[in-house]
């Protein structure tokens, strides 16, 4: 099923086993970069995320997402989400560039742009998964 | 890019630089309503929206959403959201309508239904947002 | 309209007049079944569903949920959704397997399934909706 495949996607990912709640995607100012975090088990995780799903097999599956990090700290930053049937570097390319879009049309310069994905080649039912999860400790 | 036609229509809106949750659309009693709020950036906004996006050069999209005041102000009010590739004037009637069903079935008396909404013509990729954001002061 | 259909399914459920969050689902260690909860008017509630609309008069559309307890309550559970145009059998015959699966990949051990569902045959627009709230009492 779908849902499984995008289950075991976001187990991958860390965030299996907690409660995603889906927001459209700002970096609030003067956050910083984790890697890895303990996310309590069934906890309310606000994301923003790119995710795709396929059934046909042999498909390539791709998931990115973007993160424009202005030069201001005090200012927010931009997270972009794309996902394709197509391969990671075109999806990322894209989503990368969807943020220098977005830093363009605020008039907000933009330091740096972090980017990360995945790719997959679909055996009979799969997703791909790439989110940013906003965490407060 | 839809993605960024769509923060390009939230940032019109008020609310590009936040992270939007989106919500089912209910307005809990004792609520007012304010014009101008002043969201912090990056922080999470519970919101009730539509919205549509299109690439067909040309096209006539429009959202709305239209917002039920009951006579009792002890009662939730109710939000309908709509959205479609026509004009305007069809789409605020039609989500107005939906407001006073809503009002209908739930045996609750209306004393006043309040709309906006956005009309816009394509020109590569667009898109319109209209939306009732919560919050609490 | 479909929104009126769901909002009309979102009352038959009991939670038509709050504000649904959905999350992806997962249930957090240490929960309880309550079968009847008092929700406050216009409150924001947490919430994993599966819902279906259709307006195609005479189609047969169910919705179901299933809930995967793990024998170890110090662990989450797990919530799966699904919807179809069938009858109730199959989905929830589905949503069941779907937390097998689920428990299974993870290598955790299921104590109990719990599902519940509805079917529904359309007049003219119509939706089904089942769902699981998460609620701090």
């Amino acid at each position: 099923m779908p849902l499984n495949a995008f289950d075991n996607a976001l187990l991958n990912a860390g965030v299996g086993d907690t409660n995603l709640m889906r927001m459209s995607s700002i970096v609030p100012p003067n956050c910083k970069q984790v890697h890895e975090v303990s996310l309590p088990g069934g906890s309310l995780i606000p994301i923003a995320y790119a995710s795709y799903e396929s059934k046909i097999s042999g498909e390539v599956i791709s998931a990115a997402i973007a993160v424009g990090i202005p030069e201001d700290p005090a200012l927010p930053g931009v997270i972009m989400e794309y996902e394709d049937a197509t391969t990671l570097d075109v999806v990322e390319d894209k989503v990368r560039q969807m943020v220098i879009d977005a830093f363009d049309y605020r008039k907000r310069k933009l330091k740096e742009v972090k980017s990360v994905g995945i790719e997959h080649i679909v055996k009979k039912c799969g997703a791909v998964f790439a989110g940013a999860v906003l965490w407060y400790e």
